[in-house]
């Protein structure tokens, strides 16, 4: 078989273990001939070719980002995008395509399987909140980076009696918030999942800082929201791609709780560095495991599926399942992150 | 309520977190006095009795170890221990007991709730062989370091044309070893679920070093053992507890892989690194979540079970259940660690 | 001998190796008290005490901040405060002082010292540029913290086609900029001894990225400024302490390259992580010998010196002969940040 | 210029980025071409070239190890050795060369330039015991991977009230051992500098156990020796090269206390991991700066000089300045050891 593999969406880390996977189980165990498309749908789309052999994937594995480059672009959202990635398919005598990505990227996979064309998907978001899937490439490292942040805040909080605010992604979960928040001992965790009340937060900072410690963390996700009818107004104002623009959250919540409390009060946005660098051990073997399943499944002509984590095994969920879901942080996972500030 | 907490068995990476949440989840959500032993179940039957307040749980979220103290000592294995403990127990008034430990200390732990005691168990072990959960607490932590590990002897083994032989721990189970195989890339990865043939191992290397690289990295299972009948004997030999002598398997195949090869074969034993120092975030989550958890478990009047992870879910298992079995790594990950050679 | 100790300044890792090393070696080799002030000169003025014995110093070696908290208070820069501070000299009858801090700490140490009271300093700046030490306690952390962002927005640069800015501290002096930009391998490293020319790098982008490689590293010190009649103007606004405000610069410096080449061009500002959490082991190891030499020196009655390292030696420098300087990067050091790009 | 380039020895990490830095430097700034030889001066012997351009020298600079290889022959050592270096450096047409290495490879490399070779030597050695410089390329990364082996241990020590013993690198100074004994807080560290004796050791723990901590970690530099006349005899036996055999001192230091102390101790032996794995910025900076100034050197038409850190700058050194010595870790840094154990 030739197959066709891309890498869409934001980048992370895990996505090489993943390539790596595709192409030593697909020429190892199958003798299928892997190519590689570049920046994602955009390369499949421009017929812009990566051959992939034995030795383009050496010592990639610890090496966060992708070898074949990534963009956010989606060929059913463009004039004849599907078209020119039929065409691509054909050129290339693709019997079919292997794609790696977050939201974006799989509902693009989904259009492409419903024109005719035989595709597996691997999943990638740092944000984690890809439906029907415990764990998606990237989101455990962006835990263990936002985690360190918060390590390192931590002593200059204590040290100078300060409120350090970190911002951390999750546009509309709050899984890197509240597993960072969990993991750092953070005192405030707000996500999406659960709007705040800024009056509450005022009182327990008070009460924490004049019977316990005289300092406090607070985590916010990007996309966190204060609850309607609280005493905060915010209406995140979004950039021309409808993404969050880093920090306004982030800002507003800072200098609410500073003027608030009369706390001296600092703001860390964690931005880029989050989805960037080595992947940590549990994301290089998620994407080895995808890879993997998703040859194994291409090879016995499955389409129109995505590899996913449940417990302790890879399973495949139809693309259909899953379109146009977000998957939430879980009541038990935000009442340990409450219970232990 | 007035409930006992203890740690038994080997230290490791996470304990800390657990034990901040018992005390926190404890004392803030049910208003219950925690009383902490010394030196795991041995502490119960001495009496040996720590005080455990917010105070004492102050910035141990990222230490190892555990601030209790542990200790290998199994009051059902020692005469009238099971009375010690439940003199202790009317002594000092429990309600209840939370024990967090590997194997052993879950086995005390159900003889002990036989005998009237209402407990409730936490898993803990590197090894990660414990039945019913997803991960026991440290071993995200060992994966991390044994692959750590591997990394760096890579450098060493490509540098130099070397073969590097890694033991790392699993004496039952070789989920360290095949995790941590994963995410290393290693060459070959020898775990107790799939007993060795050193003459397939042998012509594997020499096919590899002749066409592809001229180094290779082995990963070994401390309980790894050869294939019966195959041509390399080895019966390990046991310490005075029963327990694996480290480095033997480790020497064994590294000095047959240099007699049989000739390559340049070196040995690594991690030993004792792999179950110290700071948690992972991941480690520390399961920590606080398990905790907070047997909290509510044994606040419910819960008895005999064990929290478990499950996918994204904690959940509680009947010690009943558990007892005797040893988790095994799966097909499919056994798999991809060969996959991927 | 009675001595007194304290850290000023902004709080960095490594301080507690200082203080323990003060404690260790003047209790034990001395018998010294050592009397600890809270949250520096402040803590002095107010006689807020800290008693500091061997149990008050356990396990923080390895743990950032400063156990004694710290603040920005200057006592010749108030009121009276000079006075407070021999008045409290005398209430605690303290034979000598020991404190550990930046420019502003060393500054009142010399007059405190002028004002009669024995005192050795501690230099301690993640900038680096403390006159007549090669290094300052917090620097080689920062430097470690900033090289592992580099690194980080590494792979996202080189992903999505992207130039990534990253600033970092420095205000006065470029060392943190231009060691982690070398280790980092940025292509360009801003630093406040070497003013910029846009137009050049503007110039130096467009060649490499249509010569060499599509994506770029952009390291800026906050105190970095553009050559006087260059085509780019900045002045830096400064906060209400005179100090730089976090992102100002490097804001300046994306939004230039991005109109100028039309790169896509991302910012990342890393300020606060820049100070916390775990010292390198080099910053325990500087902390401790400056502890151990700071005692020493007291314990011969020296005063009015800092502990410094010149090579592989701890002497004893004047603070006369450092007073007012700061301490630049070598031309050698910014010839091969500039070598390497 | 064309220009030979090696590294001999043992592989650490920071070689890359003396590498990368020769061919920048060289390339750019001179215009010289670059030539590398395989594995050390065994590929000058055997004319075995590695082509070096800005391709080959991409994303290595955060890689342990060498890009070259290397290998532990001495030209000089065998016959007609020199003879064929001449050979291969008439053949390839180079005006000069530039190798890095430890003692063996300077040594080789004094013999070449004695032939009438133009040479420029960069010193690594993970041991830190060239003289003549503060730093050799390799030996920091190895000081933080020590440290944090110390640390992982010390949480089992002090939950299990054990010694740990732990065997670093260094056969004949004990930098490795004293600087990770002083950042890990080991309570004693035995370096080949300062002959051990077995009963002040054991008096020392003794007393340490029953009157302030029950635990303590003990750093055994591979050349340790007891002093003579005491009480504990022990005559290193060397491997077939002369190289001592890793775990020798360590399991009997700590065969020694257990028995003496009854106290429960454990072995590790760190062994292979102190050389591999990512380099510390550090060393990435140290590597970068000795190949430009290398490339400077060479330029210039110095010959048989060595790169040297001296402070804060980069200096040059004669090669027979420092033939046959050995730097010894200084007093100074010995009293701290002991004065915070």
């Amino acid at each position: 078989m030739r197959i066709g593999l891309l890498t869409g969406g934001g980048d992370c880390p895990g996505l090489n273990a993943a390539i790596r996977a595709v192409v030593k189980q697909g020429m190892g165990e199958y003798g299928h001939t892997i190519i590689g498309f570049r920046n994602g749908w955009k390369g499949v789309v421009d017929g812009d070719i990566v051959p992939l052999g034995r030795q383009d994937i050496r010592n990639v594995l610890p090496v966060g980002g992708t070898l074949l480059g990534t963009a956010r672009f989606h060929p059913h959202a463009s004039d004849g995008g599907i078209d020119a990635v039929l065409a691509t398919v054909e050129a290339e005598r693709l019997d079919a395509m292997i794609c790696i990505g977050g939201d974006g990227t799989l509902h693009a996979a989904s259009k492409v399987a419903d024109a005719g064309v035989n595709i597996v998907a691997i999943p990638k978001t740092i944000d984690n909140d890809v439906e029907g899937t415990d764990l998606s490439i990237g989101f455990h490292t962006a835990v263990n980076i936002a985690t360190e942040a918060i390590d390192r805040v931590h002593t200059t909080a204590e040290s100078h009696n300060r409120v350090m605010v970190v911002e951390v992604m999750g546009r509309h979960a709050g899984w890197i918030a509240v597993n960072a928040g969990i993991a750092g001992g953070a005192e405030v965790v707000l996500a999406p999942e659960d709007p705040f009340d800024m009056d509450a937060i005022e009182k327990f900072l008070r009460h924490r800082h004049r019977a316990h410690a005289n300092f406090s963390i607070v985590v916010v996700a990007e996309g966190a929201v204060p609850r309607e009818g609280s005493s905060m107004n915010f209406t995140q104002e979004l950039g021309k791609y409808g993404e969050i623009i880093a920090g306004s959250i982030g800002e507003r919540v800072s200098a609410e709780i500073a003027k608030r409390t009369g706390f001296d009060t600092r703001l860390t946005v964690l931005g880029h560095v989050q989805r960037g660098g080595e992947p940590t051990p549990t994301d290089r073997i998620l994407g080895s495991r995808f890879g993997v399943a998703a040859v194994d499944a291409i090879s016995r002509g499955e389409s129109k599926v995505m590899t996913a984590l449940r417990g302790e095994s890879v399973v495949l969920v139809p693309l259909d399942e899953i379109a146009g879901k977000v998957k939430h942080v879980p009541a038990e996972l935000l009442r340990v992150a409450h219970a232990l500030s």
